[in-house]
């Protein structure tokens, strides 16, 4: 399972204060956290936009880079902040979240990932509008993902994202998905499926038992990444346990060691 | 979710005690905490054999439904401790747990069925050796839900149990059952899918984890009913997670309530 550390996001208050404030130890702190707790990336958004979001950017990647050697999630819809930060980012093969099939987008994102040797989320979202239902994610990824790899990605580059919505404003909002993530896993096997799962719970109580019941889902379905907190326990619990139940975890070796390690 | 509470079983050696003792106090306490908690059956296995079975499950069934009025599931293999038990019995239509297809059980048990207006368990074994796969698993299963449905029984009166083993010995298992469940759940959509869930876990640590885990994945996969510990709170909360993610309550309305009740 990769695993995307989420919470360094400017849209998070007490992120935005560190940002706004330039607490490097704050950042820092967070990142390290976040790698020792077993992410892969540490994902940086800033929350900002325009000029601050170029500014706010470079000092994220300058900032995570100085704490920890996980490579970077930037995550910015926006190209002129994306290449400032790569220009001064200096790590591991990092990752772009997102492009989607929104116009223009791929045109302006996937040269600076290929730059960059950079893998990327390819976010199943056509245009402004959030898909409906399984079918139009799958008929957005399969262009998308289709464009990617045209355009010089290699599978393993590409981590497919079906957009996680709220089950709490739509009923059917998480069958949706998983039946996204089944249609993504079987056009492309080589490619990774990751998803924001924290939004499968948005305005509901308790998200953190939401969060990692879906998860145990989304991975009987196919997914191998998953952007999370990974600070929540519970949740890497969960991975252990769910890799072990497909059989990724063979012998359940991994899940019988965190075991040991009382991180069950 | 039809949630079949598994804790009177005789190979457990607490209850063995207690039904060797005639205990009806510890039985009947166990039988009214499963209700409290959510059981809709009180599974009976008496883990005996030949004549003493016979006198157990009987005994059993008395202590057991005069302690709350959820209906009794009769887990015994034994026709003639069937027969003897359902005389006794004055409850709610029960469940009889269960009919495989092993030579001859079906047409030993299904007329018991018939004549208490019973619900069946049936399990997708073939004979005495359990199934390889879910392709193997969905074979017995047409097979053994199509014989019932020709001698009498209604859909919803069909609990199919795909038969659940350890991923420990076996890393494909978790994987196989759910991919039966699918198979059955697409064969017979008006049929319930239940499982011993906790099998998946037999011989690996923190076995609770790992069965709310795959209780999380079975249901987004089709099950709509669980033999389990319903006084595992964790479990239970896993439960009400899980049919809030697959819609299957509708505006999470149950899923609140079990939060707002502390049950989360």
């Amino acid at each position: 399972m990769i695993i995307i550390g989420e919470l360094i996001n400017g849209t998070r208050k007490s992120i935005k204060e560190a940002i706004a404030a330039r607490d490097a130890d704050a950042i820092a702190e967070l990142a390290r956290k976040q790698a020792e707790a077993g992410a892969d990336y540490i994902d940086c958004n800033p929350g900002t936009t325009g000029e601050q979001e170029v500014e706010d950017l470079v000092w994220l990647t300058q900032t995570v880079q100085a704490a920890t050697d996980r490579p970077i999630s930037f995550d910015s819809p926006n190209a002129q902040a994306l290449r400032a930060a790569l220009d001064v980012y200096e790590g591991l093969p990092p990752l772009i979240n997102s492009i989607s099939g929104e116009e223009g987008r791929l045109e302006a994102m996937l040269p600076l990932a290929l730059d960059a040797g950079a893998s990327v989320v390819a976010l199943l979202i056509g245009g402004s509008q959030m898909p409906r239902d399984a079918n139009e994610r799958v008929e957005i990824g399969k262009r998308l993902v289709r464009a990617l790899l045209d355009g010089g990605l290699k599978p393993e580059q590409v981590f497919i994202d079906p957009a996680v919505l709220s089950v709490g404003t739509e009923p059917t909002a998480g069958m949706e998905v998983l039946r996204a993530i089944a249609g993504m896993r079987e056009a492309f096997p080589e490619c990774h499926i990751t998803a924001g799962l924290s939004n499968v719970s948005f305005g509901l109580p308790n998200r953190r038992l939401l969060n990692r019941t879906f998860l145990a889902m989304a991975v009987a379905y196919g997914l191998d990444s998953a952007i999370v907190d990974p600070l929540d326990r519970d949740l890497m619990a969960a991975v252990y346990a769910a890799e072990a139940l497909v059989g990724r975890d063979e012998w359940c070796m991994n899940y019988i060691q965190a075991h040991r390690e009382g991180l069950l």
